[in-house]
């Protein structure tokens, strides 16, 4: 695909919005006719953590927007323990920029909240793409503590990004060399990188992970109001957050479709940019009322 | 998608081919420089049940052909009651028409079918596709006895076609719109059509299934074999045979994506005829060794 540049993440200077008190760091690139794309970050993921493989082409056709919630890189303020909290400041955000209807790129954690949002507020987003996520009342979702995952964690080896090739790539030859170009990916920025999650961002993001496997209700009921055209995509390896999540949630929400990527884990998007990118800027392109690709 | 027609499953003539005593019927259509793509069909479907807004926009590019197995449409022969009897004639037949190596599109008993011929001889195919079907050991596989389907088959109301817009269509307004078209599409062709499957096909084709459904060896180890690149669709609504079956098909094997559709169920392919053959198209035209879409 031939992609007019129009931004990127590598260079896109960090910005503050000032709202209620809040300081909130963003960054906006790319320009085009179609709405803004809300990009929500994962598990003490930063504005760093975007791979720009995957925003820049994005931002060909319209304005990407990376968002820190509370708390993690330069926004102040505390890390919310649940989705709702982290949603509420996403929403502030969005006032703050004016921004009534975007559409959105919820990556794990950030799946979640953009679930919630699409609950409390409908007419935020137009259509959505979900990524390795999970719908309220899933299972096993980001549990550190299971050896699979604590024993790539918990290795002095993997400082910094290196635990990400671990944890977010299949255990194959092919997944890790792509997690090792994703981490290369993510260095290129040289200037104005932000500051690393510490342990507190950790610990209220997994409470709220916790928070977040209960239902609320009938099982899987709440996704049959989120009538949004989605699009759900994971790895068939995820070990983070399993791909029956993905699942569960394209099923039960009434106008999803799935895709699901052979040889990947919780990084798919990651792994696959270039197919990743073509089917999202596809499905954003889409005015179609379904989902379907 | 503007596709340059070169054939018709509408007009094309149906041809027999004698190999080993059998007569076989089959239609061959299209042209191009890609392998050709074999279609495999479902239970009790002759060559007349092949949607043309499926088979003719995969027709340029390549040749389609489509094959009635042993005792179904005017193919001669004792319908087989195993999976592997309908290989065996599937294979003789690619023999007698001299093709060592093709792609293939098995929807439903025709997708069983196919992982067995790739199971059996791998080089049969260079890439496969499988909608709407299961693995061995997969759960639920067309158990027409069971209210949901049983209501639909044994209402006389529903004589001929009008049984597949009800059980091949998920029950909403869309969905079943979707199905009346197909049906509509079907009955394009006027001349040299096939005679319809009688009882006599059905049961010898429910025995394949229940045999089908009786893991050999560990649960799903067999899938592990067949590296093909594999594009595996489903919708989630699928009645027939419910999308679980292509989870774990699509998670077992190590080398396939999965597409799923919503509001669609065991006839995805025909509900959304022009996404399925604009990814279909994409796939068999790709020579990677992936099967990224």
């Amino acid at each position: 695909m031939s992609v007019t540049k129009t931004g990127s993440n590598t260079t896109a200077p960090t910005q503050l919005l000032q709202v209620s008190g809040h300081s909130y760091a963003y960054r906006r690139f790319g320009k085009g006719t179609a709405l803004p794309l809300l990009c929500l970050q994962h598990f003490t993921g930063t504005l760093d953590n975007w791979d720009p493989a995957v925003t820049d082409p994005l931002a060909s056709g319209r304005e990407v927007i990376l968002f820190d919630n509370a708390g993690v890189g330069r926004s102040t303020g505390d890390v919310p323990a649940t989705i709702a909290g982290m949603t509420e400041h996403t929403m502030a955000f969005l006032d703050g920029l004016g921004i009534r209807t975007c559409d959105v790129l919820g990556f794990s954690l950030g799946g979640m909240i953009a679930q919630q949002m699409a609950q409390d507020r409908s007419s935020v987003f137009r259509r959505m793409i979900l990524v390795g996520t999970a719908p309220r009342g899933g299972e096993d979702i980001m549990h550190l503590e299971k050896p699979s995952l604590a024993k790539h964690i918990q290795d002095p080896q993997n400082r910094g990004y290196a635990v990400l090739q671990k944890i977010f790539f299949a255990p194959t030859t092919t997944s890790q060399a792509a997690g090792a170009a994703f981490i290369a990916r993510l260095m290129q920025r040289k200037e104005d990188r932000e500051p690393p999650s510490g342990p507190n961002v950790a610990s209220a993001q997994v409470a709220a992970f916790r928070e977040w496997e209960q239902p609320g209700g009938e099982r899987f009921a709440d996704l049959k109001g989120i009538r949004h055209p989605t699009l759900v995509v994971q790895g068939f390896h995820d070990e983070m957050i399993p791909v029956r999540n993905s699942y569960w949630l394209a099923e039960n929400l009434p106008n999803a479709s799935l895709l699901a990527y052979p040889d990947a884990g919780h990084g798919s998007l990651f792994q696959y940019a270039e197919s990743f990118t073509k089917h999202a800027a596809a499905f954003l392109s889409s005015d179609s009322p379904t989902a379907v690709l």
